[in-house]
């Protein structure tokens, strides 16, 4: 595998060796031996309810039998946060860093230059904007994710908070367990999806999905992203290309975020962005919740410019208690979540797994697997 | 229009010229003159928050101008239950009854032969049981539905109860509004619905719009009806026919009840038909209430042999106040709403409209409206 910091690292080892003879026969006796950290949440009494809930600290991605039966070091802890946390103590001489953005443990440049063994930051999952790329390049480290491992389950997630919005299934829901009924106070404001026009920002791998799975509700597709989708996948997705995000922003009845979180994108739904959203606007965002102006989120529920908002993404993660998402009107927010399903844990750990195993053996992970490469950042997060 | 009360009642009005001249003079003055009385929930404050929303009783499907330019009498009203109510005084009266499912008047035997004058029963929407069609056929009535109005509407709302239990939606959001973050409280039994087996149980219009859009999904779809789709359709859709119902309900993760109440599906799903399911499975009911054994569905969430319910009907109408899927464990239940979004509302008011349009001229309605004709019921309700 090409990694600078590997180059570097073995340049140490190798000085290291006429100093410190203890330390290089450690490195002799076990010469493959890495310290791999994790940092998961903690499942508590949910992680025995489930055999395949993988992405937590007390099942540590399914992977430790194989791990420590290969002589490696293998540390996993939810600890994640100021000087005297856990992860904060195995930095200096961790090599490998396994996160998720369930869970984000911020990787900032600080931390980086601590990491003196660091070659490799693995996300179990999708989406590295927890890590400071840029540091990461510099530093000669390699990134990846496991590319594709829960797109379909973010993808199905989207499509099931449009439907929350359009139909205001929740006002319904809460009628229920407050023993009402009153058809009316949900139906003026109850839609069918069929017919209306939704527009993704960002049509990469989640937002392609998404149109797909729209495709037979027979409604009037858009999609603005860098680059328009080949001919053919755009006529089979039946979706149109819009170049111009301010020209396609208003005539969405529905706008879904499907947009990495960068430098261009933060903070992109800010106020004046908003204004040119149609006046009952629904929003959906899985994304990141960065790429919103939170406080302008909040404004525009509270008037109505936004008839409703739902993602599963906040800023900070986890959402403090006092985060004004949880308060605003027509809101349908969870826990960063839609990512994390049972079977999306099946296929990242197993992601995972294979690219610590082609780590191991010095071999090249999947092309698509790979956020910073070689000092180089994927081109999605440039 | 073909109705034998239409001719019985032209046999009364002759022998009534006899004995009555005044009343006589009433018919001839006003020939065509009749007396429409439509029974809705009443909106109140929510009435005037959308002008497309006419299923209420303030707006009256939208058409009161119209009929009062023909000379037709138009009662509306929300009361409708006992001997004291609004409905029972016009009853013996009224010429036209249009009903809803979604705040049913339960057309009865005895109301019907109260009603002398009663010659059609209009019900916008879809779903006539809570009319009692045997006495309606006997009596010589015509009873119709307007087909097709909210098909749509309702094969999306099951798709939204689909992913909102599959990806166990609920208890996230209920920690967004608890001021709480806890992934693995929601991850350990929250699923893709990727390669999961859907069944639903009936495939008329509902139940074939619900396997269109379940289509790019990548599930396994069965399907169980009296009769097999025609194999191009079926083929396109991508479900496969399940003959026997008791051999298709252990294979699916999701079961979805598309089936009329009828004699034989009232109570179909109790305690012996429950046991058959797949252990954790998932079901969404937005037909008919009655189809399930209310207890034995409380039974299954209790003990998870049924892991989440969802849907809009309930038996009775509006759900009382200590009905006991207000409190079950896992339940994604609304009012019954799922068939009067906006949408449908516009679509089911311009089908009454052209339904009394017709009978005002003695024409036919489109065929697949009639429920009973000619005292013949509708093949679904046989």
């Amino acid at each position: 595998m090409s990694m600078k910091r590997a180059a570097s690292s073995a340049v140490r080892a190798v000085a290291s060796l006429g100093n410190s003879p203890v330390q290089a026969r450690t490195l002799h006796a076990s010469p493959g031996s890495k310290k791999i950290v994790g940092v998961f949440y903690n499942a508590n009494e949910y992680a025995s309810l489930n055999p395949n809930f993988l992405g937590c600290v007390e099942n540590s991605l399914g992977i430790r039998q194989w791990l420590e039966s290969q002589g490696h070091q293998y540390i996993v802890t939810p600890d994640k946060e100021g000087p005297e946390c856990e992860l904060e103590k195995h930095i200096p001489d961790l090599h490998v860093l396994i996160t998720t953005p369930f869970h984000p443990a911020y990787v900032t440049a600080e931390r980086i230059k601590k990491a003196k063994n660091l070659q490799l930051l693995l996300t179990a999952g999708i989406g590295s904007d927890h890590i400071d790329l840029k540091a990461a390049a510099d530093a000669g480290l390699t990134v990846a994710e496991v590319t594709g491992s829960n797109v379909v389950s973010v993808a199905e997630d989207e499509l099931m908070r449009i439907l929350i919005l359009v139909r205001n299934f929740l006002p319904g829901y809460h009628q229920v367990i407050n023993g009402e009924w009153n058809v009316a106070a949900i139906a003026h404001r109850a839609y069918d999806l069929e017919g209306k026009t939704v527009g993704t920002v960002g049509a990469g791998r989640i937002g392609r999905l998404l149109l797909q799975r729209l495709k037979p509700f027979n409604c009037n597709l858009l999609y603005h992203d860098r680059l328009k989708i080949d001919p053919e996948l755009e006529s089979q997705i039946g979706a149109k290309y819009e170049e111009d995000l301010d020209a396609m922003l208003p005539k969405c009845d529905v706008i879904v975020i499907n947009t990495p979180l960068t430098e261009k994108t933060k903070g992109l739904f800010n106020k004046e962005k908003i204004a040119k959203l149609k006046k009952g606007v629904l929003i959906v965002n899985n994304a990141r919740g960065a790429i919103m102006d939170t406080q302008a989120v909040v404004d525009a529920c509270n008037s109505g410019h936004i008839a409703g908002y739902s993602g599963d993404v906040w800023y900070p993660q986890p959402a403090p208690k006092d985060h004004p998402w949880r308060y605003m009107p027509n809101q349908a927010m969870t826990p960063h979540i839609s990512g994390t399903t049972i079977d999306a844990q099946l296929r990242y750990s197993a992601g995972v797994e294979d690219m610590l195993r082609r780590y191991f053996k010095g071999e090249d992970f999947p092309a698509q697997n790979y956020i910073v490469k070689d000092g180089e950042l994927a081109p999605q997060y440039r």
